[in-house]
């Protein structure tokens, strides 16, 4: 597929230190990853970094800058180690203020009372930002420019992102299509890359497993247009029955 | 706990369209996140990018400058879109060679007539690398400096990432203490902000969690010091207890 389509572009920034060590699964980007696709937003990167403000800066003006938009998940909440809109304000230049709306989402979430020092602390956003609704527990998230921040617990970031999709502006729609096969890589590849070769306009990509003891690709074609994609599905079934392979449902 | 420790720091690159798209979950960074803890090097970021030469060559060029290792994973099979032995050579501006070494293990997996050309291809290496033996499936990975290079199936890269241990030096381990509670982030965080400040040596992360309709925080502690790490523990048991909350087996 051509890699230079006019479609918007993104980035993820997954912020803590527990999916960076690895030890929490982030399942925000296959959220956000699938969104996209339907919103025709190519997502051409994605970066886990600690809860580190002077790493949060560098990576936040580094992304902002390379894709049309930059969503950051993480490190919005009220402990300690919550530094994603300090360090978003010092990014960008900007105070960060306790924020009248913000607060007044708060307010409104928290009974009467447990509105305290370190929830309060959330109320505090970046002068320039505008808030992003937090439909679930209250705390808001905040765009500035093309930056969108939103919190790390998946059901609320979900619930949040929701709220942002009318200020994005996508492209064509990415539709993707899979399909396994019990064959290996080594013997679908030529067959495979002659594929390629005659359907430029989709991205063809073949993803081993090994599972059970048994070899078998994922293949995975994306692009933009349905019949085509019916075409190359209808090519690669025959090109797996041809070298006496069998379709398989694909668990991708 | 201090960042700017002497230890040895790694970045992971995860190389390859599905997991970027979300579709495909990855599961090598919990892996390596987990070894790097127990060699004691810190695994200070994470990128997940496409299978686009350009990306790979730049992203490869950034991070090994960057961080004292960089583990790669995905795009050495042998189909069209395997792209990262052939990213790598440019990236070090060496030649792509058909190494003898790698053809002879791929000689040696594959029954004899099936080393097709397509496989082949696997025996592609940048010239001045040294391989790294691939116990599983025959087709090796590779090293270049402080760059190693490793396949995106997981089972296949655990077996091939023991056998690069002994070519990393490591610091001193980093342990890890984990803690659930029933309690919200906004009700601990003022006493876990005193704690931090008392364990500086230590690092205490809060991860919240959203499940079953249920808030409650992980409470996770890293560092290298086993004594202050069971020390904190108690004092985190019992700042739980006294705010009347509950101390749960973490899932993380």
């Amino acid at each position: 597929m051509k890699r230079e389509d006019s479609s918007p572009t993104a980035c993820v920034l997954i912020i803590g230190d527990e999916i960076l060590s690895g030890r929490t699964q982030d399942s925000n980007l296959a959220f956000i990853g699938k969104r996209c696709d339907k919103l025709g937003i190519r997502l051409r990167e994605t970066r886990i970094i600690p809860d580190v403000a002077e790493t949060i800066i560098a990576a936040v003006n580094e992304c902002r800058r390379r894709f049309t938009y930059l969503f950051t998940t993480g490190g919005i909440g009220p402990t300690h180690d919550d530094r994603t809109a300090a360090a978003l304000a010092r990014a960008f230049n900007v105070k960060l203020i306790r924020n009248p709306d913000a607060l007044a989402a708060l307010d409104k979430y928290y009974a009467a009372g447990r509105l305290n020092e370190a929830r309060l602390k959330m109320a505090d956003i970046p002068e320039t930002a505008r808030l992003i609704d937090n439909p679930v527990s209250g705390a808001p998230g905040f765009q500035l420019e093309n930056v969108f921040v939103l919190p790390g617990v998946p059901l609320i970031m979900q619930a949040m992102f929701e709220g942002i999709v009318d200020r994005l502006s996508g492209g064509e729609p990415m539709l993707i299509r899979s399909m396994a096969t019990n064959l290996t890589e080594g013997m679908i590849a030529a067959a495979l890359d002659e594929l390629q070769e005659r359907y430029q306009d989709l991205s063809i990509g073949s993803y081993p497993y090994f599972k059970q003891g048994k070899l078998g690709v994922n293949v995975v074609s994306r692009g933009t247009d349905k019949v085509r994609l019916d075409e190359l599905a209808g090519e690669l079934e025959e090109m797996i029955l041809n070298l006496n392979g069998k379709v398989l449902l694909s668990d991708t």
